[in-house]
């Protein structure tokens, strides 16, 4: 009989191998989620792991929005191509009912299952999206359960999301290395997104203020003028500002001097709300 | 590539085995664990499962009283002997920061990591032990975390406990099966507790009075005669009751005839607080 005190020994002593990198998605898979899934599935062949698994799932709990989630869009065939062309060896496509068996789908039992510690965290987004951030929580958690994944790849084109998810696993203890992916973009700079398809050609060219404004906060080296320099530029390009911000990379919390910083901007162009961000800062 | 849409298929395909059955536990064992350690390692016999671990945590989130906490039993190498004896391959004894490294240890942290929707089910002994069976759902789901069981074992002394763990593993879609134990008794009917060993001889005496009020409900057909019938044997030893009731054996609610019910009688004799049940009716 082995006596045991602690959880690395445990892990180690029971044997479960983690065998798979995995890569979460909602679908309408673009050229950053195929930039995940060769990364996740190159990670997979380094570490000898057995599998290289991608989910395909709209997860009701975190739309706040129900026409948002209705008019997602749903492109299966697609991804499952782009899927096999970046060596993902499982593609997982649950049902609701098979991700939530046994809880009820309305908001109540929604909020039951979730971490509040870890969802409401102040980010910028849950002033816009409030509840958004449990419902990733509570999917990514239930994924990681079932999918026991070694590494867990994320894109750095949603950072609030990266950041939570990563504050989760460390509150969780969870034995999950999160991996970022980072931003993959059209030529023109615009960061792409299972959204771009929606705007209109004058709103795609006016959405090309995003990356415009991020690259203008960088030659700003007082936050406060970097934020008003981004404001200007989006302003004048039409878009509706969420946020144009500088905050702590990490926390997300005010911008403090000697810490690395973010610029992270959330606007709407039209209907169509889009994200992107970059490091800021020395 | 493989297409996946059920979580059955997924755990199969993933492969990771669960190789170990798993009997969490707060230590000071007496032959009621003796009992569930042994049933355990011969279910991981009869599976072809790896191990049988036996975890050792006196589990302060599930305590809402500190003195209660300080004064828990604590008999390590006698535990380690029995377990031992009884077939377990592993023991895992950790301490605090290890279950839960990254959690700020007071109540706020705390309630920000339980299930409310589990634990805040109308059990009778919410109203006595407000938060215990929530730090009692964190430490299990935490623990099957770690340890992954294929099987993991509950005495039914504490059968509301049995039943808010059978709920969460249920509402959290765990593929643990939850297997009970019987309740061991003394020779004289006394059901085995760590908390025995601190009754004097004549608490001791009197509190043979559980089984007996057990024993004498069932002799009566309706549950409000049993009830009544269970509070006056109590009262007549000197017994304070906490409850003495005839409920609905699994959601522990209003006992309706024609489902299992379930005798349930928590009462103090002294400072000792003993819980004790069983089947009852048709």
């Amino acid at each position: 009989m082995q006596l045991i005190t602690t959880t690395q020994d445990l892990r180690a002593a029971i044997g479960v191998p983690r065998g798979t990198t995995f890569v979460p998605t909602m679908g309408a898979l673009h050229e950053g989620h195929a930039s995940l899934v060769r990364q996740a599935s190159g990670h997979a062949r380094a570490h000898k792991l057995r599998h290289s698994v991608v989910s395909i799932f709209v997860n009701p709990t975190q739309f706040n929005d129900a026409t948002d989630l209705d008019r997602y869009p749903r492109t299966l065939d697609a991804d499952l191509a782009l899927c096999e062309r970046a060596g993902a060896t499982i593609v997982f496509v649950p049902e609701v009912n098979e991700v939530y068996p046994n809880v009820p789908q309305n908001g109540a039992a929604v909020q039951a299952l979730i971490l509040p510690e870890v969802a409401y965290l102040p980010k910028l987004e849950d002033a816009h999206r409030p509840g958004h951030f449990a419902g990733v929580c509570q999917v990514v958690a239930r994924l990681f359960e079932l999918v026991q994944p070694a590494a867990s790849f994320f894109g750095e084109k949603d950072w609030q999301q990266l950041q939570v998810i990563r504050t989760m696993t460390k509150l969780l203890d969870l034995p999950v290395e999160i991996i970022a992916g980072i931003t993959i973009r059209e030529a023109d700079g615009l960061a792409m997104s299972s959204r771009n398809r929606f705007l209109s050609s004058e709103e795609r060219a006016n959405a090309l203020a995003i990356s415009r404004a991020l690259r203008k906060a960088s030659t700003h080296d007082s936050f406060l003028s970097a934020e008003e320099a981004m404001r200007e530029v989006l302003l004048s390009a039409g878009a509706a500002i969420d946020y144009a911000v500088i905050r702590d990379a990490e926390t997300l919390m005010r911008f403090i001097p000697g810490r690395p910083g973010r610029a992270i901007i959330t606007a709407r162009f039209g209907k169509i709300r889009l994200l992107d961000n970059t490091a800021w800062g020395a």
